[in-house]
């Protein structure tokens, strides 16, 4: 028999003092497609909105092998020896198609899911990246609500997940393998830009020389070709090995430098208000578009209009405009 | 007293002649915000789309001071003298605040304005971003419909107009000086990532050796950390000089190479077919929120809710959610 749905007041006070099962509850509302746990999930969010923000958000990219669960595990214990809270999320909107997500066996981080001070929740599952991205983002509050202070958001660099993962967090960490720039090849291109901070990984044994070797390497090709987020951040490359943990307390004292930084400079209250504001637009035209798609005449018409305009039958302003007129002529006389 | 306005079918036709009159005063009707004007333009559009797409649209990128109206000028005489016909188009949203289009003086580029194989546009002033891009879109099928083969969308590597020129371009091409790369630190992040092609400028006289260095620099670093748009196309590094005219014909060989390729590669056509169906989502969504805006109520709440969502007060989907829903409502009751 399925549970009763507990109110959002019963929530909101449970996730404030931290409860875990609560907070998985709460997140499954947030992720369900039913109106009723979305109504409950809405109020909740409403609800808790004043105890979030204080996190540090890292989203963390890199292409399958990067080595990115194992850099997870040795991160975690890390900060949570540091009396952190950490949680880990995914955004990963092929996990539906690849018959699973990335984060969807938490045997890839057994340390990790046994910690107290840890929570580890896998990617939504088949959903668009818009979807996904909504989810994460509402789950992030959740998180944030609930008393993590460190909130990592993984994604695979393959897909457009990135730049919805580089828009919610405030620091963006790009994983590489040592090698020539052969597995820059498999990622997204764009992907090396919207790095702050980035790790070569696998810095051990008979790879350490060579992942020195590829962080020198890179670091001159960064300094050559990129630039930080303006307020003179250098895009450090270092190395590490998620095996032995070399070079983990390392990374995190950077990615504490850069909060230092960042919030000093105002670019992290900066960035996180540009954020909330492009998420409202993005919410605003998602939901108006999908009012229009679920009008019975205009979504009818719709797929037909956007293969004329693929097509070249029709220019793309005229053919909106169009819908927009006829949208708001059928609310009128509806 | 101002001239009668001309009909859709007249202007068409002149238009499809190549009459050059006719597609100035097309493209104004384009820039204009009078309904009247602007439902002649759509018209006009509609009436000309068979005979548009013809044309290989190019981005050209780079900071102020790199030689762009320069490079323009060299490379305007050697294509129409290889008997194309260019057009040269601008986006430049900063132009109202900074006084003036960075194709506002045609004497910038005073042999390409006298080419009677060349057509050059400034960029329409005093817009936001969205409305210059859209403009200028329209602009690009209306010198296509008058014949034009080429067409160079210029635009200063410093705001965010490069991603729009990119998405409404067939190739992106980025010109920088030689250097140690100081220049980036002038350009926005993300926009060497969106380069097909890569131009070093001023390379004649005692620049010419800095100018060969450079190249051949960033084609190690492209070479290490970016990749092409995934046919094979690797990122070419080449100098040039727009003063002496010196690797201009080789850029533009190039730049023919990079369309074959793709056209056989189906890339071509694919990344049209994208760009029409993105210009169309982002037309429905402007002008879905600009509806939402226009009206009387939400309207004047909507400041103040974007307000309460920047300062995390609000989470963006709730906020999203409720303006949409009443938006619904109202239209309903109204």
């Amino acid at each position: 028999m399925p549970r009763p749905l507990p109110t959002a007041d019963a929530l909101a006070d449970r996730l404030l003092a931290g409860d875990r099962r609560t907070l998985a509850r709460a997140i499954t509302l947030v992720e369900s497609t039913r109106a009723d746990h979305r109504a409950v999930a809405e109020t909740l969010l409403e609800k808790v909105m004043p105890e979030t923000g204080r996190s540090l958000r890292v989203g963390l990219s890199g292409v399958p092998g990067v080595g990115k669960s194992t850099f997870i595990e040795a991160f975690g214990r890390h900060v949570t020896e540091a009396a952190h809270n950490l949680a880990v999320l995914a955004v990963d909107p092929s996990s539906k198609r690849s018959g699973g997500s990335i984060l969807g066996d938490k045997t890839r981080m057994e340390e990790l899911a046994r910690n107290p001070r840890a929570f580890i929740r896998p990617s939504p599952a088949g959903e668009t990246l818009g979807g996904v991205a909504r989810r994460t983002r509402e789950t992030l509050l959740l998180c944030e609500a609930a008393g993590f202070d460190v909130i990592l958001v993984e994604t695979v660099g393959v897909g457009q997940s990135e730049t919805a993962v580089a828009d919610m967090t405030d620091l963006f960490v790009l994983m590489l393998l040592p090698g020539g720039g052969d597995e820059l090849q498999g990622l997204k291109k764009g992907i090396v830009e919207l790095a702050d901070m980035i790790l070569v990984n696998k810095a051990d044994g008979e790879l350490e020389r060579a992942a020195r070797r590829s962080a020198a390497e890179y670091h001159g090709a960064l300094n050559l070709l990129s630039h930080g987020p303006g307020d003179g951040w250098r895009v450090p490359v270092k190395t590490c090995s998620a095996a032995t943990g070399a070079g983990i307390p390392e990374a995190w004292s950077l990615m504490e430098r850069f909060r230092e930084q960042a919030v000093e400079s105002g670019t992290f209250d900066r960035r996180r208000a540009e954020q909330a504001r492009s998420w409202l637009r993005e919410e605003l035209a998602a939901g108006l578009i999908q009012a229009l798609r679920e009008d019975p005449e205009l979504g009818r018409d719709l797929p037909d209009i956007e293969r004329q305009v693929m097509a070249r039958e029709r220019p793309a302003t005229v053919a909106a405009r169009d819908l927009v007129d006829a949208f708001l002529r059928r609310r009128r006389g509806a």
